[in-house]
């Protein structure tokens, strides 16, 4: 036993008396007051380091610092592995709580999306930066606050992964480190569960959740991941999006074609692709696809209601948004996100701007995104979309084309499910644990929190209550214009201190 | 008078008596075969200068390059330049038959579209290679023969304008040297004109043209550039089509969207971009733009003859190419080049392949090519796309939207008209100069010279023959397969030998 676990323990041994008196979410906005500098510098530290799922070298770097500050807090982590050492590692730790009868595991992921420095505006994705306000609101960079200089909670830190998702990394790590510092006792046992490769689509989680199973045991499981409701109120999520990627080429000639000698004769899979892709939607962004949501399970009545009482914000989202028109016939985002979805992440053929050349591409591709809701399935829903594919005349294979396909075939697809994809989940609304995380995320706030059957994006929860048989509850924490996934990816300070809170809320919930 | 000078003037004077009876195809045929290999290493020499028009300290090197290639000849050659220094001068040089009453301009261009190194297979835009055969056909690397090695016709040399079109430049050069090598004399007088920016447009030609009318006094402007019949067959040209591009861009949200948390409700501008695209052209790749073909000027029976007597050679292309189906509903590609097209030459939404991630993009942009035919003016068939764009709903501006605008209309196109747009040209086919043209060539070759009343292909000739009131006949010599503006383009070294001796007798043609 080290050091550091002595102290921590002697701490929570002479804390154990006051216990009752003391109100967790006050104890740690005060904490949290006190750090605020401190949690800065920390926070920014973990941010400045690269993180995508496919750099080894740099994701073991953040699993190494994880596994170091859980060691300094006393939490016995430990890297659970897959068997390629090539995937990144899950960092676990674990709290015994005494006389805890339930067990919760916290999860969130350390590695962010794929991104190109020179997208960013005035930074670099894993070079953090303090802005006064957010970019589209005229945000300026700003130095880090010295010593004793006040730190407005409308400031923005500008990195990948500032949000999505070492933000979760960092609240949960925090709201354990206030209740120990202010000798408040939690409900719970905790386990903590850091995933490396959820933007990479989870495509080892199986394995290694079913590779621990005994240390996984538990209760719930509670994730950290995703924005607050666009009303800047707090949510409790009970399901996400499945999610799946179709990699799709279409070919014109074998090699690029002078498209003055050759234009509009010969195929310009540009042209296909157009025509390919607006076969798929209606004027009104309708999916036009066969039997698209015949596999949807429909709501039940507590989750309409929830959607009911949901804040009508689309209005000023559109506003804010800079669009007058939606996709779906005025549909709300809030119906729309309940629905199995389309969407096209990329295109790419030939070239524009100062690249651009007078030629017929010989390829055009996209890359569509496909989210599924309760009752679809990753496989089927494929399906359904290649089956649409080779009703527009396609010849659809994996591969690039032979020459004699060529010769056969009018049109041809290459169209490959990208690995990673899985199914939707959705916890019922009426279990213990339910009732429980949303009564402990409304002591944290004075505005009523808004419970959500399903998150428009997705989460490998599928493979977790799957693997695990556990109910599986989302409690995100960033602010809903955090430019997720994107360039230019940030985190408002105060949303992240609101999630220390809401995180001590959950580790002392009435869950027992 | 420099020592070079006054050895080719002297070459020239004894070689005069002689004149009548030499063949200047087979002459310049014997000079080919005797200096093959010095002659690849000086073309070499010319591709190895990057020659995009924009890159200025690179396009000047070129210009000088020519400079001192034309002074060694004692072309006395000087640069043509705009007002403003940026852009690429003309080289211009001349040569004075003694007795001649007829004054030719060859013309060639020796700048090159712009290209990305990465996208070349096995070698580099400016590094020349030597290959066995075409990189489809399996060609390998080889290296430049050395003194005394055997040369294959068949090898081809890979780097950019290594016939599109440096390799004019070279035969032109070389056809001269070639007649005064042997003591041949030109039936004509001769100007040389090398164009720096014809692949960006040719945006000051007209300004250069202008300021040196006097200087660019002659009977017949004769063009060196394009490709030969893809049969192989020689080719004379008589008209080329005109050529607009147009950027375009629309628009999505303002910043970059999560695809799950907003997928399928806020607008997707790859979906918006692709429906609009899908809307120009029907199944079968017709334009269906309203009066797109009202303009165009009929083709003459001499025209349509020509065009029933050229080769068939639909079937092999598509095989050559890959292609099993052709846009226009079966019409053949020569029927179809006499028609105005309308082309997508590039289009970027968001990323795909390791760049892919699940976003909405925030616009989609295309770069639409449209070729001109007789009859067509370019700002009336912009005019047509733009009032078409606004039929399909978009309010169509030519900046980014302003938030107010962003607010108003349900779809924003931007749409630009990009500067150094030019008419479609023809000459008539019975003119003195044109029957002199194709009996030259015909001189040349043992299969019938193809005669094309219009290139697919683009040149600013409208320009010339506007600004200088001369016919412009066009006689290319690149192999058709030449990857003209893309990656990988090469040229054939028999079509550049056959080049030189195309030529040489136009420059000994009967024209007086």
């Amino acid at each position: 036993m080290n050091r550091i676990l002595i102290t921590i323990t002697a701490v929570v041994l002479c804390a154990a008396s006051t216990f009752a008196q003391l109100d967790p979410v006050k104890q740690t906005r005060e904490y949290r007051i006190a750090n605020e500098r401190k949690l800065l510098t920390s926070f920014v530290e973990m941010l400045a380091m690269p993180n995508v799922a496919s750099d080894t070298a740099n994701i073991n770097r953040n699993a190494d610092y994880l596994i170091g500050s859980m060691k300094q807090r006393g939490l016995n982590p430990r890297l659970l592995k897959a068997a390629d050492p090539k995937v990144p590692p899950v960092v676990f730790g674990e709290y015994f709580t005494p006389g805890a009868t339930k067990t919760v595991i916290f999860y969130a992921h350390y590695d962010g999306q794929p991104t190109e420095a020179a997208d960013w505006t005035g930074s670099k994705p894993w070079e953090p930066v303090l802005r006064s306000a957010s970019l589209e609101k005229g945000g300026k960079t700003i130095p880090f606050p010295r010593t004793g200089e006040t730190i407005d909670p409308e400031w923005r830190i500008y990195a990948r992964s500032a949000s999505d998702d070492k933000a979760g990394v960092f609240a949960i790590l925090t709201a354990f480190d206030a209740l120990i510092a202010k000798g408040i006792k939690p409900t719970v046992n905790i386990k903590f569960f850091f995933e490396g490769e959820e933007e990479a689509g989870s495509p080892n989680l199986k394995e290694i959740l079913e590779k621990h199973i005994d240390l996984l045991k538990a209760d719930a499981f509670i994730v950290c991941d995703g924005p607050v409701h666009q009303s800047g109120r707090k949510q409790v999520v009970f399901g996400v999006r499945g999610d799946v990627n179709v990699d799709l080429t279409v070919y014109g000639a074998k090699r690029p074609l002078h498209s003055g000698h050759y234009g509009n004769w010969s195929p310009n899979p540009a042209l296909l692709l157009a025509k390919l892709l607006a076969s798929m939607k209606d004027d009104f962004g309708n999916i036009t696809i066969k039997g698209w949501n015949d596999d949807v399970e429909q709501l039940g009545p507590a989750e309409l209601k929830a959607i009911a009482d949901a804040p009508q914000y689309d209005e000023q989202l559109k506003r804010e948004l800079g669009i007058a028109y939606t996709e779906g016939g005025g549909k709300s985002l809030l119906e729309r996100i309940n629905l199995p979805s389309l969407n096209i992440n990329g295109i790419k053929s030939g070239d524009v701007g100062d690249r651009a050349r007078n030629v017929i591409p010989t390829t055009a591709t996209t890359v569509l995104d496909l989210r599924l809701v309760k009752g679809n399935d990753h496989i089927r829903q494929v399906a359904k979309l290649r089956k649409h594919i080779e009703s527009q005349g396609y010849y659809v294979i994996d591969r690039a084309p032979t020459d004699e396909e060529r010769q056969k075939y009018h049109r041809i697809a290459k169209f490959n499910h990208v690995p990673g994809s899985y199914n939707a989940q959705r916890t019922k609304m009426d279990l213990p644990i339910s009732i429980a995380v949303i009564a402990a995320v409304q002591r944290t706030s004075a505005q009523p929190v808004v419970q959500m059957p399903s998150l428009g994006g997705s989460l490998p929860l599928s493979i977790i209550s799957e693997a695990l048989g556990q109910p599986t509850i989302s409690v995100p924490i960033a602010n809903h214009d955090n430019n997720q996934h994107a360039e230019n990816e940030n985190v408002r300070l105060q949303n992240l201190w609101d999630g220390i809170e809401t995180f001590a809320a959950l580790m002392t919930m009435n869950f027992r």
